[in-house]
């Protein structure tokens, strides 16, 4: 293995003294062999990795070996959260005193729904468990409305019914927020999934809630544009739930979040009503923006029935490089650089520490592809010029290595190598999972404390912990911490939390970057938010939803009710 | 003329038969002459005519000449619409049973704001009037706070009072929201003019409301970076209130609007309360996002004490270039194809029509620099490498001549060139002031129709109006619609309201692209939005501002009251 990273130094070596002889543009793209392609790669394990989740073939191992934190057993105490116990924030609230389903609501259900009242246990099954299997409820009917119209009639009716209602998507949310607690009755959007325009010169769609997110994105790419947004999800999550949950994502740091791109919403309130906010225009200044307040309130303020959203131009190049190091300093140097230099190319900059490329040494075998550094850099430019990206990466290159920012550098030639190079990102996760039971923190901070609190973590647990790595998006001041012990371990656990939430507090971060509240984060909310301004949100809850008909139990605390 | 615009056309011919023989990248930049500059053109009559707006010297002289069609006299009568009788929905409502400012008031104030109580009626004067002179309260209270604590006590003891508040930033609003309608307590956030934070790694500052936008400007470009948004009223207009009234500007096309630019908010409720969401995170999923209720609702929901908000880094080049097309769906697929080819480089494309050219022409005697044609495009880019932006420029304009998409072009090479160039687009507003009353229009369409109702409204109106011009932001889908008659003209305006507004209506369009409702718009908020909408955004005003003291008869109908 020396040897090997001994040839690898030599390659570097020669690689930088190369660079910094060479004449900028000259014989740049062939010699650097910088990656062109004319589509991103879409590899399902690089994007579920990037959104911090474990190939899907992987978690379903886990579960059978009964490693993965969520796993467990197949019960009510699925609610609880990873501590386990009943007093955990985590843990589900009594069930609130709403109606049960009778003959007479199945009877409504079935004539309003011809065919699409779903009550047989084996259908509703998929539905009352979420992705991950850490949660389940015990709903006995499955609603599958078509049309807005029908959406309104059945909330009109459970509202008058006092009926609880869990509006789901593609049941891919991470938070417990996408299946029922109880009894809720599960309103799917699935059946809602037609595209109803696409203008060609403004790139705005318009489409029903349950569009999945890929078929969207092919639709797009044929006509030359992309969605705004990508995730791992991307093959069973829809829009709909991506509006209600704000789903960031791998494309947040180049289009900006869904508050920016999208444009307009269809939303049904709890009382039946159609709120129509479905504008396609890029400026409306008639009044309050009211459906802001339906992005990212996970389905308990309305159901979002359609979508109009903004859509970029497919970019026609994208590179993709590997650097290494010394400190986080330069490497926040190094983002501060890169953000000048590829400016308005720049769309991932991705980092992992030296810690996670041990995992992925020891565990999977995968040899570093520079030299040893304390940190890793996977950088990502989208642009509409190929000649013109890989002028400024060479030029950021050069940049960050003269001023020795950058330690180390490789760039892929051959795609087997590009492959590797991203797998060295996307991986982690997985090498996590062979590092024994994991604790997983997707937490939110200002750039320059990302790393911080891994330090600190580490320093605060010590011997406690079996590995303490961080990765993430710092375009994004989005860290994974990921916290391994040889067993599942409750002594530990007390010993990250509140430490975890209280350091994030501390330094304004926000615990739910991206995945939300949901059930299994809903009490840990004051965490990031004061409690005047939870207040406010009881209110708007109430003031929607005065019956708190729609999803019970998720995202506001429980001492809100 | 005719000969030297046959010189013109020659010249182009040569351009364009050059263009198509010589080989890309080679002499482009000296033989194109793009123009690049390190600094973006930022002379006030270009920036304050992109709004839509004459220059501030031109203003003053309309108002003195009585020809502005806000001018008019300094009376009660200034809060009536332009059409100036007192049974138009612009005009103002019946003065709401607020308490009246007392003497034990006065003290209070004092107490509270030692020496930024002001009631010397000079001084208060200017802060009465909006900065059109168009409307007009008579508050004799203006209080000048400083921190949020003091903005908190100022409406605590407002609302237990019952009295009325105006929040006032920079009074750069065009809608009549910035000033008292009756006696409402103004309270300015001029004085709240603190820098708290600038991250130079992410770009994110955090400032006190009442910053002046050009201010904030200088204080980033020393530092690399720019505001993510521009207007011409940048030496006066406030942050505070850019938010408050989600203004669009100059910038929008490139970097989005404030919805996503804004992180962080804190806010002032009407019973004191400080809402602080304050967060400087890029993802941030914890709970619904009640800032973006304060974003666009016209200091109706609370006042605005401090932002946060995610500023870019400064482009190093920025291009300009001046092109003619035969039909606006050439100029749709000219934009089409620009965003494709320019792609991340593009940071503006506003249009004008031939009767634009022919008032500037006429009035202004500017000469058309390129043949004519009956529309004309200004396209700029902005990017971080001057050799890269010049080759995208040429390779776009070598495909939009050759697919004969444009007719004809021009590009700067000396600097007085340069600015004749941005004066086509820039002095329309000023051209059109020469030809009569001018009735203005500032509508958001889906970007295929913004013209037709251009094409339409010549129709509809046949002789009645002197012209019918039409220009505007093609990138926002934003049309500045404008017509002349010799002479302020109720018949004619009863001709061209509310077809306008009807014909916006049917295609769902904005009837306020940016400049929010106020008091002038307030009433006519149903052509762009849902009766139920409206009724949630008055249950909205109802829970946070249950007795309305903030900014009333602003933004929601008077039925709503």
């Amino acid at each position: 293995m020396k040897g090997k990273y001994r040839r690898m130094r030599n390659e570097r070596l020669r690689f930088f003294l190369w660079l910094l002889s060479t004449p900028p543009r000259s014989v740049f793209s062939v010699m650097l062999g910088v990656f062109q392609t004319r589509q991103k790669l879409r590899t399902s394990p690089r994007l579920l990795s990037r959104a911090g989740l474990p190939p899907v073939d992987l978690q379903v191992q886990l579960l059978l070996r009964g490693r993965c934190p969520q796993s467990a057993t197949f019960s009510r105490e699925l609610h609880l959260g990873p501590g386990g116990s009943a007093s955990s924030p985590a843990a589900a609230p009594q069930r609130l005193p709403f109606s049960r389903v009778t003959v007479e609501d199945l009877t409504f259900f079935r004539k309003t729904l011809p065919g699409r009242a779903i009550t047989d246990p084996d259908l509703v099954q998929s539905s009352n468990e979420d992705w991950l299997k850490s949660v389940r409820g015990s709903s006995e009917v499955l609603l599958r409305p078509q049309t807005t119209q029908e959406v309104s009639q059945i909330l009109s009716y459970c509202q008058s019914r006092n009926l609880a209602v869990n509006p789901q998507g593609g049941n891919t949310g991470l938070v417990g927020g996408s299946v029922p607690v109880y009894d809720e009755i599960i309103l799917s959007t699935s059946l809602m999934n037609n595209i109803l325009s696409f203008d060609k010169i403004s790139g705005i769609l318009t489409c029903q809630a349950g569009c999945v997110l890929e078929n969207l994105s092919l639709y797009l790419e044929e006509r030359d544009y992309i969605m705004p947004l990508d995730l791992g999800a991307k093959g069973s999550c829809q829009i709909g739930g991506n509006v209600a949950t704000n789903a960031g994502g791998l494309r947040l740091l180049r289009y900006g979040s869904l508050r920016g791109t999208v444009l307009g919403l269809e939303v049904v309130l709890a009382d039946g009503q159609v709120l129509d906010c479905l504008s396609t225009l890029r400026k409306d200044n008639t009044g309050y923006d009211l459906k802001q307040l339906f992005i990212g309130s996970e389905g308990t303020l309305g159901v979002i029935t359609a979508v109009s959203i903004l859509c970029p131009q497919k970019p026609k190049s994208v590179n993709v490089v590997f650097l290494g190091c010394e400190t986080f300093d330069q490497l926040l140097k190094s983002f501060q650089l890169c953000k000048g230099m590829l400016g308005e190319i720049l769309s991932a900059f991705e980092f992992l520490d030296s810690e996670c490329m041990r995992l992925l040494n020891t565990h999977l075998k995968l040899a570093n592809p520079i030299s040893d550094c304390p940190f890793y850099i996977v950088i990502e430019t989208s642009g509409s010029d190929s000649d013109h990206d890989s002028q400024k990466l060479h030029n950021f290159l050069e940049e960050a290595m003269t001023s020795l920012l950058v330690t180390d550098g490789t760039v892929a030639t051959e795609e087997s190598k590009i492959k590797m190079l991203w797998s060295m990102r996307e991986r982690v996760t997985e090498a996590l999972t062979h590092d024994g039971f994991t604790y997983k923190y997707d937490i939110s901070l200002p750039v320059e404390r990302i790393y911080q609190l891994v330090t600190d973590m580490r320093q605060h647990l010590g011997e406690r912990a079996r590995s303490v790595v961080g990765y993430g998006h710092v375009g994004d001041g989005n860290l994974h911490l990921n916290i391994t012990s040889s067993a599942k371990d409750p002594a530990l656990l007390a010993s990250i939390e509140p430490f975890v939430y209280e350091w994030t507090a501390k330094f304004q971060g926000s615990i739910s970057a991206e995945h939300g509240l949901g059930l299994k984060k809903r009490n840990y909310i004051y965490y990031s938010k004061s409690r005047p301004t939870v207040a406010v949100m009881g209110k708007m809850k109430m003031l929607l939803d005065p019956k708190g008909i729609l999803n019970p139990y998720k995202t506001l605390p429980d001492d809100l009710k």
